[in-house]
């Protein structure tokens, strides 16, 4: 059980207790995501989750842990004064003016992240959490399907992420897992090139970076296509994209580390002198967080594992010509990674 | 200017400087928004932008503050380093862990809040910033009509909200302002009953809580519809509702407090005895944030003064019967409330 092995956590450190504020950590300990937010507190005998009195009803039918109401944040922080915690773990994330009030209303005197436990239990998925990932991968596949289809010369890349979204939408998605990339010609060189008012033209390439949030988890996919007939330049670069994601998804595998995946997919790029033309790192965890642990770049020396689930997508891009991505999210398993996104890869 | 009016503020605070991380923040002090984000450190006589080498191109296009890049994180601790900061103005949002290695990294000693200062600006709109709320107002009126419209018995919620969020992304929206509420039947008693897939039945109430987010800003509006005839307690609530509303858009003018304004529209739900079906506040700031300063409620002091932009959203939940909201963006101007969103108010 996942509180259970917190509080374990909490009880080697030696602190008083562990509070937690983060909507995905939330999630991930009680089961219960209320909009207003909420407080978890675990103490090494005992949890108890304190959100706004709006949301107790729901969080009080959906949590696993013990559910308190607060109607102030006097009331909040009078709450967990009666914890009397002077050591407390905490989010890397929680705020500067949040930790003063602990500190000047609560009594807390000493802070300690919890980040390090929380990532070396989340970074392993579940059965159920590879399927919900699944659910949102198919979405992913669905959305670019629409993409495929839509994309012609004249038409805004507004207009086409605007379909893909209604379409993750129809089918189940709570939303787009960030806004989606449609980016069309010299914006295909740009990584983040959200959909903008341009039009598609002749002869672009496009890339559609695209994913869906589906019960709190997220999925992300890339492909890049060109309309019409590619020119050389263009079907250089894809071919090559292609080979290093398609390498370094057979060499996934339990044992090997985020960095040398990410030597991988590098490797190839720069065997063909693009190497300077691939700028960001070949993947990232997905899950609760569209971008966790581990990441897939030559900082992150973490070893993959079963139950892992990380993006491959390196890419090329070069300036005012264009860019090409291609992107699977992968499950490791025993037997190496499995592509949960499906979409073809092959450059149409 | 409003980096010049920051450093006024620090000097006379006695501060070294001041560090901005915040994503609004940036783009309300520099005029540009780094997808991989950005530090903005300001000294009494100096500012630059710190941002990642991916960024620095379109950062140095588009930020009135000049730009710096840095590579890793170590790069970015040496910059700011160099500026010998002991007292730091910092964010309240800025995290426990950024803050540790501003202590450890940096050699920060002390930490003071800037949130007051940036509060105080960013409360009043400019000319400039109105002319992108009014029209983050008017796609949101559109996507009212397209709910409207396709709003019938044995619809899914989520159907809706996805011909809505369509509807904004074609008109020009960068995406909704927040996740779109189609609440009908029993689940209108919700305030924040976010689309699902429950289909819409004959008689429901259908509570539409909208925005879009269009070029950094946000519109927010409510309508509520009954689907067929509206039963007589359904009138009811609904004409209490629109009297609170229209009261309080009445009422709103300079000189009077954010608390004044909630006490309008409170006054006149409790009067028909519904005070304790009214469970939120009356309003809140609208601009780079969906929620900002100042907040309609009992709590807030501050005065309303022309610039400001608010919501003004009275409701009435009753639980298991259904609810009834309506909201519209309005701005403060020197001769009372003017509407943003335009959207007929009537029962329909």
């Amino acid at each position: 059980m996942r509180i259970e092995r917190l509080q374990k956590y909490i009880f080697e450190k030696g602190l008083d207790a562990a509070l937690i504020k983060r909507r995905e950590n939330l999630f991930y300990f009680t089961g219960s995501s209320p909009v207003l937010g909420g407080y978890l507190v675990v103490t090494p005998d005992e949890s108890v989750f304190l959100v706004p009195e709006l949301e107790y009803e729901e969080a009080n039918e959906t949590s696993k842990v013990p559910v308190e109401k607060f109607k102030t944040s006097m009331e909040l922080f009078d709450k967990l004064k009666s914890f009397k915690i002077e050591n407390l773990g905490i989010e890397e994330s929680a705020s500067f003016g949040f930790v003063n009030s602990l500190r000047e209303k609560v009594g807390v005197k000493n802070f300690e992240s919890i980040d390090e436990i929380i990532r070396e239990m989340r970074i392993i998925k579940t059965r159920e959490e590879i399927d919900v990932i699944k659910a949102a991968c198919k979405i992913a596949d669905m959305a670019m399907m629409v993409a495929v289809e839509e994309i012609s010369e004249g038409k805004r890349e507004r207009e086409i992420a605007a379909k893909m979204e209604y379409a993750m939408k129809i089918n189940g998605a709570e939303k787009p897992a960030f806004d989606t990339i449609v980016a069309s010609g010299w914006r295909s060189a740009l990584p983040h090139g959200v959909a903008s008012d341009k039009r598609i033209e002749k002869g672009d390439l496009v890339v559609i970076d695209e994913g869906a949030l589906y019960k709190h988890y997220h999925s992300d996919i890339t492909r890049t296509i060109v309309v019409g007939n590619p020119n050389p330049k263009q079907r250089e670069i894809y071919e090559i994209t292609l080979e290093a994601q398609k390498k370094a998804v057979e060499a996934a595998k339990p044992g090997m580390t985020a960095k040398g995946l990410d030597s991988v997919a590098r490797s190839v790029i720069e065997e063909y002198g693009y190497g300077d033309y691939f700028i960001h790192s070949t993947g990232h965890g997905v899950g609760l967080e569209i971008h966790e642990w581990p990441r897939v770049s030559q900082q992150d020396d973490t070893e993959l594992k079963p139950g892992m689930v990380i993006t491959i997508e390196p890419g090329i891009y070069i300036p005012k010509f264009g860019g090409v991505r291609i992107e699977d999210t992968v499950l490791i398993t025993e037997n190496g990674a499995k592509r949960l996104t499906k979409t073809e890869r092959e450059l149409i």
